[in-house]
């Protein structure tokens, strides 16, 4: 089966995305696949390392319980863990508070030969803060931004102009948005209260989120709309089941990679190198 | 004397301004308003520690012997130490060179309620770099980024975005090019060779970097067209005369300052607290 998986644009509307896609497909015809393509991941991320020119950064959102660690632990797979940075945006701390909001963001921005994943992200900027704007009203911004009108479509010029500026420094962005269906949250919400190992997992917020479903949806297909773009497109993945959303993962990760005109750099006198070697 | 210098802006020829600008003016009536307005900075300052909402950036750049380092410590005369930070940008390091050429900048813009004072800057690679063509080439880039002909352009546009993203969440941004004349330079530079205590600023560079001072000011003056924006306007100052140069930048700061609505928080339950203290 031969598959590429399309970038989202402003035609996007997530209610005509089944997050059980993959249905009708054996997994079993699947997973050498999906085993085939991290392997390619990996050659692809040692060339990378090797070239030491070009960096990756895969950005994961979506919503609690989307599977946003999984996926963070399924990519890792197909990456040396020397290149591979991970980085888990939780509440902003003081400090970075009295920053701008990219400042933290930017400041983990993978070196170059290197793949950064980000467990949430900047996006949270113009989500989260959207659903609950008293947390933009304590970020100690000016008032007359705070209070701006335009506020989200000034952050989203900020967050096209900075991936557009990493992109054209040499890093290659992929956003990833972890969709699953209501169902399916309610499922693994179930299954971390009732494995003991889980349940540090769970948090009472997140049935009050899950209020806010609706809202989710609706800011997840805006900011897609707004923030999708030719250097750094968003990718909608059916997540609900796991087999799937890795196959689909794996492949955008190498088709992206593939694309780039990457060379291991040559040591020019291997060969008189090689003849002394001889000789010792 | 009422004084107001306007930003630069496409029109600007560094050649017809003059660098020695000041003469005629007598240096005694103008040392005690640039005290006042040294004054003034510090209130100002002090509100915008207190408010903890804006910050201000001051970028310097200039050819060498300029004035770059004194004039940092006029800056620092009427800035709290404890709410200002000096950063001086020199070549960069290997972990810089693996990042995008913002990154190291990104990482130190001032705090809100904070002064941070750069002596140069991201400007740097617009300029040294376009003088010095192997600076680029080592910077790791891949090579259709490198080989590039819109390269410049490009950084143009990076640099704006980044400034106006940092000026779009409270940061006042200023940009003073020190103007001097090519005797003023090699006047200093007598001065570092004459005085054993200011050997140390004198390097063997900077006699070969003089010989590119044609390519400076004109790449000077394309940077400013390109890059002198509402939200982070260039200065051209006039830097000959250290007393003159002092006076604008103060003047400067001051306005930029001023057209904020800072004001001081207010402890809503003072006047309780009053009461009960006098209880203590």
């Amino acid at each position: 089966m031969q598959f590429s998986l399309q970038p989202a644009d402003h035609t996007l509307r997530l209610s005509k995305i089944n997050p059980r896609g993959g249905d009708g497909i054996d997994p079993g015809a699947i997973e050498p696949k999906t085993k085939a393509d991290l392997k390619r991941l990996d050659d692809l991320c040692y060339l990378m390392y090797a070239e030491d020119r070009h960096a990756l950064l895969v950005i994961l959102q979506g919503i609690d319980a989307s599977g946003k660690n999984s996926t963070t632990k399924h990519i890792a797979k197909g990456v040396n863990p020397d290149g591979l940075q991970v980085h888990s945006f939780k509440k902003p701390s003081e400090l970075e508070i009295e920053h701008d909001y990219l400042w933290r963001i930017h400041k983990v921005a993978p070196h170059r030969g290197n793949v950064a994943v980000f467990n949430r992200s900047h996006y949270e900027e113009v989500i989260v803060t959207r659903i609950h704007p008293e947390i933009l009203s304590a970020q100690h911004l000016p008032t007359n931004i705070a209070n701006d009108p335009e506020i989200f479509q000034k952050r989203y010029r900020h967050i096209n102009d900075f991936e557009r500026m990493l992109a054209e420094n040499g890093t290659v962005i992929v956003k990833l948005l972890l969709h699953i269906s209501k169902e399916e949250q309610v499922q693994r919400f179930r299954e971390r209260l009732e494995n003991p190992k889980k349940h540090w997992k769970f948090s009472e917020d997140d049935l009050d989120e899950r209020r806010h479903w609706d809202d989710y949806m609706r800011t997840f297909e805006e900011v897609i709309h707004a923030t999708s773009t030719e250097w750094a497109p968003w990718y909608v993945i059916p997540a609900d089941q796991k087999w799937y959303r890795n196959w689909l993962i794996g492949r955008i990760l190498v088709e992206q990679l593939e694309k780039l005109d990457m060379r291991f750099p040559t040591f020019e006198n291997h060969k008189v190198r090689l003849e002394q070697l001889a000789q010792v």
